[in-house]
């Protein structure tokens, strides 16, 4: 049990970095046997199909990403967990030199236009993440932290996509200071 | 001369349709063969290869995105020029149902790990339009139309990612709201 867990978690990791690098389409069955050490057979034995791997690989980041959510909104004030949040993203983009960039934006621009599966699961985080920030920033105007805002709901979605293109832009650039620029710019423009 | 000019525009165009569908890897020379009706030799006369097409392909884009940019820029005062400019964004990815989403950010994604001429293309896509938001909203500070910014060009940048990874969040719920809610809320909380 313990060891066929370890092989699974071998092959989503493995399998993750192949994706973040090359994208789905260009990552092959045999770009993952050699990844992972894995033989062809215990692949599909893991895994049906590339098809499944990808979805695997996906949910597997959605529940680290949210982890890393979780254990990022820190703080006394609603406000300053939500920064917080966002510059554990950027601490993340940073370790990987901005390598890579986002899995779920990556994925969303390969992948949603042909597969509704993997568009669902993109779609469910982009959700997911923004329902965490709106309400972070109820709680914020509510405390008086923050001036009124017409809605939260699309305050947070703007957040969310403020941090995925700046991504893209520090991706391009390969210079960290894009996404961070944008972060400090959305700050001091809500501290108004 | 007219013909050839001609056909290097067909092939331009239709090769920049296939490439925003299926992303630059995805596309063969055969896809493009049959969207542009024209012949293996023939194409291979207009460009050496399938990496000489794509960049005539960005560049041909680039060139189209700021003549649509500086169409764009209309109105009385430079913030109601800036806001038309990202209302001519929407208004293009509307007409395009959001399928496809936006090639320089595709492109980012997809090549910029790999391809340093793809990258340098989309870089300068990037520093051009973010210098043309930022004079816009220099001049806006200027006229008292919009409180002093800590950096214009950081602010620039910001809604040049706002519009990014808006583009990402419509194309993957394939809903015109989100891109145009979080142009709304940017434009919301600016007026502040």
């Amino acid at each position: 049990m313990a060891k066929g867990a370890d092989t699974r978690n071998r092959i989503l990791k493995k399998t993750r970095k192949l994706i973040v690098k090359k994208g789905f389409n260009n990552t092959s069955i045999s770009d993952i046997i050699t990844a992972t050490g894995v033989k062809k057979g215990n692949l599909y034995y893991y895994y049906a199909s590339k098809n499944e791997l990808g979805l695997a690989v996906l949910k597997d980041a959605e529940q680290e990403f949210f982890d890393l959510l979780s254990a990022s909104f820190k703080g006394e004030k609603p406000l300053e967990k939500l920064w917080n949040s966002c510059a554990a993203i950027l601490k993340a983009q940073q370790k990987a030199n901005f390598v890579g960039g986002c899995l779920f934006g990556n994925t969303a621009l390969e992948m949603s236009g042909g597969n509704e599966e993997y568009a669902e699961i993109i779609r469910e985080v982009f959700r997911k993440w923004t329902a965490l920030l709106a309400d972070h920033l109820r709680q914020a105007v509510s405390a008086g932290d923050l001036a009124q805002v017409h809605s939260p709901e699309s305050l947070a979605k703007m957040i969310v996509a403020v941090i995925e293109g700046g991504i893209m832009m520090s991706r391009v650039s390969k210079r960290k200071t894009d996404l961070e620029d944008c972060l400090q710019t959305l700050r001091a423009i809500l501290a108004r």
